[in-house]
């Protein structure tokens, strides 16, 4: 009766360069959002990525990013609004060539890194993002952080939207992320993420001090790049099979 | 009765660096080919000059190039046909997207420097641009040099090709451009290039050895980064109209 | 009996795109801070702009970016102090080879943009600079706003200092530059912007409150970029010729 | 009483992403080709690779490749000479100055990639390499590939040179290496590497053919990101070290 989308970062390798085992993910997720050249991903791995995504019938995200592949586009840039719409635009519509080249469309557009914790927080930068996405094709879901302020700016335009919450990291008493180097930000535990995860499904978080807090929870963000993954992939799937609960993306 | 298309290189700026006068141009052509990012251009001078092509009514084309933003794609690379592939789909899916942001669509690609050189002799890599553009849409109609490799490619997949002539670059007896740097292959008298391209649209042109040669001329390319672009522009318009010639994009 | 410097950033031409008329200034400044292929400049234009400083006997300097060729080194990024202090390193000593090569050596290093601007008023920012520059070569001078914690950082190294001030930029009560935007900022009238260079030969500032400050002026930064500067330039110069100002590099 | 240089290229990561695990491998050669940010290699990763090879005592190499992270360096591009010049010059500079900036020098250059193939055949590219490298310091040792135009050039403007061999790459008659693809150009077996290497410090391989050919072997290449390259570098040295062989940098 329930469902839960399971999206991964992908396609993050560059050129002769490459990062987490994407072929075994695709195989544990519904959702992929794929790198689009900014802050990893070059045309040939978008083309191999995307193709095998659409060969398993997993929805086909982009993934834009700040230009800073020394960086991963994980260092803040003050870019304007103006800016930002026009790298989301550019980077989406590269991503959605590769779709349709490979029989499949565009599905979603998540934000990567320090973009996406700039729009979480900054409505300016949030709407630039969810006009260009809306720009693009009206469509496309929005995947973003619950709670923030670019999932509002997305709903502003009445983009469909998937927010997305986290297995491994813990909440605050507001529903925000609480900031990496925080004590207990990160749940390493896999027992600890898998009870956070049938919360979630609840509409619930219980945050770092305790409280319950009330969360939505459309999209579940895995981490190919860290160790374990893979694993923490197939226990989870086969936690969600035991509760009754879909894995599909919206 | 008679048509041509007038076709520019246009977007070829770079963040703060600008080249050409782009709006100016505007006004006296019927087709664009505007920097996708690898040669030249970003995300935002692309917004800026998609939107006033589709504001004129002047059709939109990518123009895709190496990645080599130093020496502006004009340097020969030897990259593959599958990478030729992958970057001429994911520039010209960039565009496309700008394009429906715009209010328009995309009408065109035509290949920038050396990869359209390249492409011009090289059949393999004339197939992989070939097949990107008609993976991306095969209503889209692919601007080639006249007579090349590249516009037999497109033909091959069925895709609509506007073969391109030259005002200002004198021919061989093959029906090829004269190099660079041998003696007359720049025509700089402008009642000259003129008469090269009424000839031209009687599907001819006299070569540098004074031999009538076949041609076929569907875009006319109008250089704007050279001094007198523009009024060699107003010069061709008047003349053509003249002629009862009608200027637009195929 | 007083002397000045007269710096001027260069060389922030790119590839195939040019910016400011680099050669006509080096006849009017004794220094110039050259571009090093982050925010701007490349290999062959370095090469030629250091060479033409070198051969009118103008002081050779770094002028160091961001990584952001697109935003040309103007948006601030969260850069670690030790990735400035490796991004800082490494273009001071690229543009010192070409220095070297050319028959000269590199005098002083002055940050740009987005990279000056957080240097400014980041001491831990400001140390990573000031060391790289020092572990480069510890007989070099640092150019960095006067009165900020950039210069404060050079001099905790030893490195010769050289405190830049604006004359057309209007200054605030604590001795900092008025920012962009509020009223009276930007000193537009030529002789206004006299009269601050001669206060500023005695140590003084006039704020936009009125009240005179003490400031200290070893190297007046005139903009390469801005209609008129080299009209400005000249009329400069022949002003402090005439109040026996020498104008040369420290 | 016979020396060898085992070097190897390193410092070939980019920002996030790493290859190969130099510093397993800085154990075991004399020299270190350490790539400088065109196509692999970015200031940070510099920074670090170069003071671990400082710290070891192995000669420290700037690795100049072409401006092309996607390729790795590793497609031809049309260089003109002069662009070389600059390219190489600057590349070398940014590694020096990280060198002196770990208490160190820079000791050689090697170029990377197609850089080093067209140079090896090209005498004019070869030419404007060396010329770089003298221009930046004419102590430098110019490391290149054994009888090949690169070396000529070096020696021709009185650089030290280091003629370089491979262990793993088979050879023809006139010297030359065996285009990778044709059959036996791959030495894979350690023993027959092992053979080779034994022959070459006595000047001469054994070519494709059979014949036995005059080389001369300053410098050893190990490939550090293929498998197997840390132990086949471990059995060199211990053959070397019963053959009585100094491993040592020229």
């Amino acid at each position: 009766m329930s469902t839960l989308d399971l999206n991964c970062d992908m396609g993050e390798g560059f050129g002769a360069w490459t990062m987490g085992d994407d072929l075994a993910l695709l195989d544990h997720v519904s959702s992929a959002n794929i790198a689009c050249g900014f802050h990893a991903g070059d045309p040939a791995t978008m083309r191999r990525v995307v193709a095998a995504a659409v060969q398993r019938g997993v929805a086909v995200g982009a993934h834009p990013g700040l230009p800073d592949l020394v960086g991963f586009g994980r260092r803040e840039m003050k870019v304007s609004p103006a800016d930002a719409y026009a790298m989301t635009l550019y980077q989406a519509g590269a991503l959605a060539a590769f779709a349709r080249a490979a029989g499949g469309r565009l599905h979603h557009v998540k934000p990567h890194g320090a973009l996406y914790n700039m729009a979480a927080r900054d409505r300016a930068l949030a709407d630039a993002l969810a006009q260009a996405v809306h720009d693009l094709d009206p469509s496309l879901v929005f995947y973003g952080l619950a709670g923030s302020a670019m999932v509002d700016a997305a709903r502003a335009r009445g983009l469909r939207v998937a927010e997305e919450v986290f297995a491994d990291r813990a909440y605050e008493d507001d529903g925000r992320l609480a900031a990496r180097g925080t004590p207990g930000a990160m749940i390493e535990n896999a027992d600890a993420a898998l009870a956070q995860v049938r919360l979630m499904l609840q509409g619930q978080v219980r945050a770092r001090s305790g409280a319950l807090v009330a969360l939505r929870a459309d999209t579940l963000c895995l981490h190919g790049d860290q160790p374990g993954a893979l694993h923490f992939a197939q226990t989870l799937r086969a936690a969600l099979a035991t509760d009754g609960v879909t894995v599909r993306a919206p």
